[in-house]
Order: C-alpha cells, then structure tokens, then sequence
C-alpha cells in the first residue's frame, strides 16, 4: 500500500491514514489521500495496464485499500470514451466524445465512488453506513453496502426518481424520504449520526469516495493515450468526480505519465440550482447556498457543496468556465443525444450538451478541439423527468 | 473475415453469406453463421485476449463483420463475472457466480446480439429495421439504431415496462404499442415489412444476434480461465443467449481452446410462460405454443420460440433441464439476490435462484459444483414489478 498519510484540502494540516476520519480536525474541510507516488510508479506502469482487470482497480497501486481481500467489488470503472461522431457533426465539433458512465454497477459513475469508500469502511471497520443523496449515490452505497455484507442508512429527498428509491430497498438498504432536499438529509445524518453509530460516507465528508472518482481522470488519460483532451464538460453537483480528475492528472504528472498541460475544466448546473456558477461570475472561492434549488436532474439539486473551492480552484487553474442550462435545455437535449448516438443519458449528463452549444456560439470552445461530456448516469433511471 | 457461409439449424441447407437473409429458404427455421475456425484460430488466441478490448470485439475473428468500419459498439459485453460469496453461503452453495449483464449498454444482455445484428444489417445495406420485443431488444435496437444512423420500428406489448418505451422514444425510434403479446407484435412486423422496406431483426429470423450472444459463451471461458462451469442456470424468452453459448462452446472445442466437456444448461421460465418447460418434460422437439402467457418478468413473456428446438437440443445433450417458477419466487428473489450481493437484477436474472434451490433440494446439483447465474439486464428497468 501506497498511502503515506491523508492532508486537509484546504489548511494542509497531516492526518493519520490508518483510522476512520471524516473531515479535517482543524478547519472541518475535506481530507484527500497522500501517495508515495514514487513507490507506486515501481509497479505501476503505463505499458503494463493493458493486461490488467477491466474496471478501476487496474490502478491498484494508486488506491488506498491495504489488503485485497477487503476491495468490494461489483465490476465498477473502466467504462467506455465513446466516439460521438454523429453527434459532433450535427453540432460541427471534430473530436467529441462521450464517457459513458451509465455502464457502471447501478448505473451510474457513483458506483465508482463507493466502491472505494465502503471498501476502506470494511477495511477499518466500519459497522453501519450512512448517506445523504439526491439518488444514485444512495443507489451505489446500498449495493456496496450489501456486498460488503455492512448495514446502510439513507437519506433522500422524498421527491427523489421512484428508480433510486426502490434500487435501495431491493439491495437490503434501511431508507428513510424526507421533505426538503439533499443538505436537510445531510443534517438529519449529522445530527443522528453519533447516537446511532454510523459512519458518514456523504460526498467529502470522508476521503476516499474521491479516490474511486479520480480514476475517471486516470481512464481517459490512457483512452485517450497519454495525450489529455482540451475540454472536460462536467455536469457538477457535489463535484466530486471534477475534483478526482483534477487530483489524477497531479498524481499522473508526478508520476511521468502526462505533462503540465490540463484540459479545461467545466462546470455544467443547472439554472434552478447554479451556486458554482454563481461563485465563479462573482470571483468568490467559496460558493453560498442556492436557495429554492430545484431541477430534474436530481444529481444538480445539491445547493451547497462542501467542495466548492476545490471545485472553483480547478475551473480557474485550468482556465475553464461554469455555467448553467434550463431544464428544458438539458431536457431536449437527452433526446438528441440519444436520437444520435443511441446513448440515453442521465438528465445531468445531457445537460453538457446545451452547455457546449453555448461555449461554442460564444467562441469559448473551437471546433477542433478535443471534447469529452460526461454521461454520468443511465437516463432510464429518470422516468419522472420523462412524462 | 472468417465466415464461410450461413446453415440452416434445421436442415443443414447452406445459403450465402454477404446478402440479408433471415430464414432458411427451404424450411423457415433459423439460420446460423459458420467460420473457417482454422483460420479464425491463426490469428485469435487464448494468450492474445488479455490485451484486447474489453468489449464483446475482443473476439474479433468469430464475429461477422467483414469491415471494422461498420461495427456499431456502445461497448457492449466483457461484463464481470462476479463471485456470489454471501449468496452462496445462504443457499448452501461454494462456487456460485452471477454474470451480470445489466452492465451493458441499454442495461441488458440485448445490448450483444443487436451491436452484431445492426452491424451485420447496416454492412449488407439495410435502411430501415423493424423488431417485436418484450422490452430489452426494443431499447437496445433503437441504441444500436441510433448509432448507425438507421431508421428502427419498434411494436411492443401495450403492457411492457415504461422504461422500454421511454428509452426507445429517447433513442429516436418509431414506437407501437399493441394489444396483445410478443408473438402478435411479430406477426404484424411481418405483416408490414415487405410493403414498408423494413428489415425483419426479430429474435433468431435473422442470423446475426445470436452471433452476439454467442460471446456470452466465449466469456464464461475466458473469464474460468478456460475451464467451463458445471452448471448454467439461464432464463430463457426466447433463447438467443443459451443457443449462443452452445454455438460458442463448439467453436471453442474446434479451435481446441476447450475439451469436449460442457455445463449442465438450465431453463428457467415463469409459470405463467413456460413453453420450453412443458416441451422438456413431455419430451417434445418443438414446443406449442404457450397460452394466455403472464408474468411480471417481461422478458420472459414468449409464449412461441422459433428457437426452441435449439434450446431442446442444447438441455438435452448436456444433460440439463427445464423448470419453472412463479412470479412471487422470482419477485422475492430479486431482494434476496440484492440484499445479499447489491446486484439489483432484472426479474428474470432472479428467476435463476429459486430454480436453483428447487435443483438443490431435487439433489440435480451438488454444493460444491460450480454454477452460474445470468442476471440478464438491471431491475431499475421494472420499476412495475416492484410497486
């Protein structure tokens, strides 16, 4: 095992890694995970990727479980970078892909997420795990949950897709709907959690789902053969898949594998609940609470994120931009990506391509440069948003 | 490209490749494709897999295709095979695994026959595709469709689950829901199709899907290193998969990649539809056709399989068999599978493990034999089955 210790994203402080730690003791920011990058480098190779597993513990060495047995595991990472061509003329973009998340356990990327973190709770003993979701970060820690044969606890929206709610019950998860939104079922896991004795695996409030996420900056680096693409759009709502990429292409740059050049990062919100957008216009580091958030895409609907500045760092190291489409927008837009690549998108996915047509109309984006969006989710688990 | 010309399954009658077909021209049964395994086997070898693509192409030399550019591929296949560790130990089983197919695109096993199906049909200059389907072949045909720029007529039962319509409607497919079951839906794809131009891509009245299918076969071996289960427990519609693998394992043995060993093959079918079942026990060839077919598993809703002698052939000379179970042990089996492994499968995927238990009690299978499950698509897709 490569970790050398865990470090407060923002006031640097050390922590040890060997234990179960939420957020930092200091300043109660999030922690992320230190690696001898140097050691992992030994093992792990570009040239010897090809022949390893097909999902996101091919980068074993750059992941923090210590003993093997304890990885839980249902198949997650290692989704394919589709070719959008079809699509790319339609819009005129030369190299446009697609990644397609949907194709993860559960259907969507936050399978990868957990996978990593409820290892590491099974790894340090965690008995009992508890989330707030606006859906399918739930959905995947009741798998994970499950196969790690561990209690879970959620806390979801009570107008959450009917899919993400059932997905949990059907895989043994205790599931508790709340009137309000993703924060208020943060808080009602907050107040509770010491009482009952959970572990709180909430996006950022514990170091490792963001190990699970980064791997999706590590699979495009090696799709894409070493050479990054100009432009990630990224549909963000606690970020944490955003903030992973940006974390792999450090660990990868230190470890030889890429240069210093990034791609441009963006942010896709929805207009009903765009505090990173509003945040970036306005030049602040943190962002402030949305009010009345409100979207379809239930995964955008998270109107503050405890990751904001980790977010909005990125956006502007990589000179990218954040911006907001409706929800008609991202709407129509899963019926034109799906009539012309086949892929049905998760709603939040969709939104990256109203998002594009703006940066391209405003000459924020050229058309030959290389474009990934982000399909983070199957859009069959929307139905909702379809009637 | 390997592939030599296309036999009838029934009468052996050999037809010519490169034209569209569908069935044999002399006795209307099936039509299977068959290769030059000699010279398939100089270029595909066990050692040259593990640095293959991980999708179903992996497999390139058996698959039918003359130029790579028609492939149409979301990255379908090369799904886990995932050890059921906590499953087993409460049924009493030591090596049980369940292949899970609802990580493909479309989050079904339909994902396979229609990527080969559609490349097959749009190589050979097909416009316009027309299919009855119970759900999972409608929204994986309108993908595939979609993806290769051709037109696609779906007619599905008016009952089928809404995520089927949504996902076709999304994907940009003509959609018709009927009264009536599967088999009325074929009979008006077939009333229609001459006069409309559509070609005909129902199950097994074309020779291409099963040869997508078949890879599930390729998989299991790959992925046993090379060594084949005991046991496949397998629910069977119309029973693309289970004849796919039966082809796959002979290819297999002519390339000398196996022995002539083989899996027990298990049907599984619902009471309220098991004609494969009824034709097993009274010892018939061909199977009649099933009446006033019921179940929640959709997919299992085929009253008549113009497969069906292949699916007979296949049990009987493995030494498997054929049983049914009902809609409440399928239903239940979808939470017991999920609370104990977080695979929240499909209804018919679950219909497998109340069938094995009948098989364990019955003492046709042995603790220690090693088995497999086919989850068969993802349980989100059925949201009714689960209300």
């Amino acid at each position: 095992m490569n970790v050398t210790h865990l470090e407060c994203a923002a006031c640097h402080l050390e922590h040890e890694a060997r234990r179960l730690l939420n957020l930092c003791r200091e300043c109660g920011k999030p922690l992320l995970v230190r690696y001898d990058l140097e050691q992992a480098a030994r093992t792990l190779k570009k040239e010897s990727l090809a022949s390893r597993r097909a999902d996101l513990w091919r980068y074993r060495e750059v992941l923090p479980v210590e003993n093997d047995e304890n990885i839980v595991s249902l198949g997650e990472g290692w989704t394919p970078l589709l070719r959008a061509k079809n699509l790319g003329k339609q819009i005129g973009i030369n190299q446009l892909y697609i990644k397609d998340e949907s194709q993860n356990p559960t259907q969507s990327f936050k399978a990868r997420g957990m996978s990593a973190a409820v290892s590491m709770a099974k790894e340090l003993g965690a008995q009992k795990l508890a989330v707030p979701s606006a859906g399918n970060a739930a959905g995947a820690l009741a798998a994970y949950a499950a196969r790690a044969g561990l209690e879970c606890f959620i806390f979801m929206p009570d107008d959450t897709p009917r899919a993400n709610v059932v997905e949990c019950e059907q895989t043994g998860a205790h599931v508790t709907l709340m009137a309000g939104l993703i924060t208020d079922c943060g808080a009602e896991v907050a107040r509770r959690k010491e009482a009952e004795g959970w572990f709180d695996v909430s996006t950022l409030k514990e170091p490792y789902r963001v190990e699970g996420k980064k791997t999706l900056g590590y699979e495009l680096a090696e799709q894409f053969n070493w050479e990054l693409p100009d432009v990630i759009i990224y549909p963000t709502g606690g970020g944490t898949g955003l903030i992973g990429m940006w974390k792999a292409f450090d660990e990868m740059e230190q470890m030889g594998w890429i240069g210093s050049e990034r791609p441009r990062m963006v942010t896709v919100q929805a207009s009903g609940c765009a505090p990173i957008v509003r945040a970036f216009e306005s030049g602040q580091r943190f962002a402030d609470e949305f009010p009345n958030a409100e979207t379809v895409a239930s995964g955008l609907r998270v109107p503050k994120a405890i990751g904001d500045f980790l977010i909005l760092d990125a956006i502007r190291a990589s000179k990218g931009t954040a911006l907001a489409v409706t929800d008609e927008e991202l709407i129509a837009a899963t019926g034109e990506i799906g009539g012309a690549e086949g892929i049905f998108c998760a709603p939040e996915g969709a939104a990256c391509l109203p998002a594009l047509k703006k940066l391209l109309a405003a000459g924020e984006v050229s058309k030959d440069e290389r474009m990934v969006l982000f399909n983070t989710g199957a859009g069959v688990k929307y139905l909702e948003a379809f009637s």
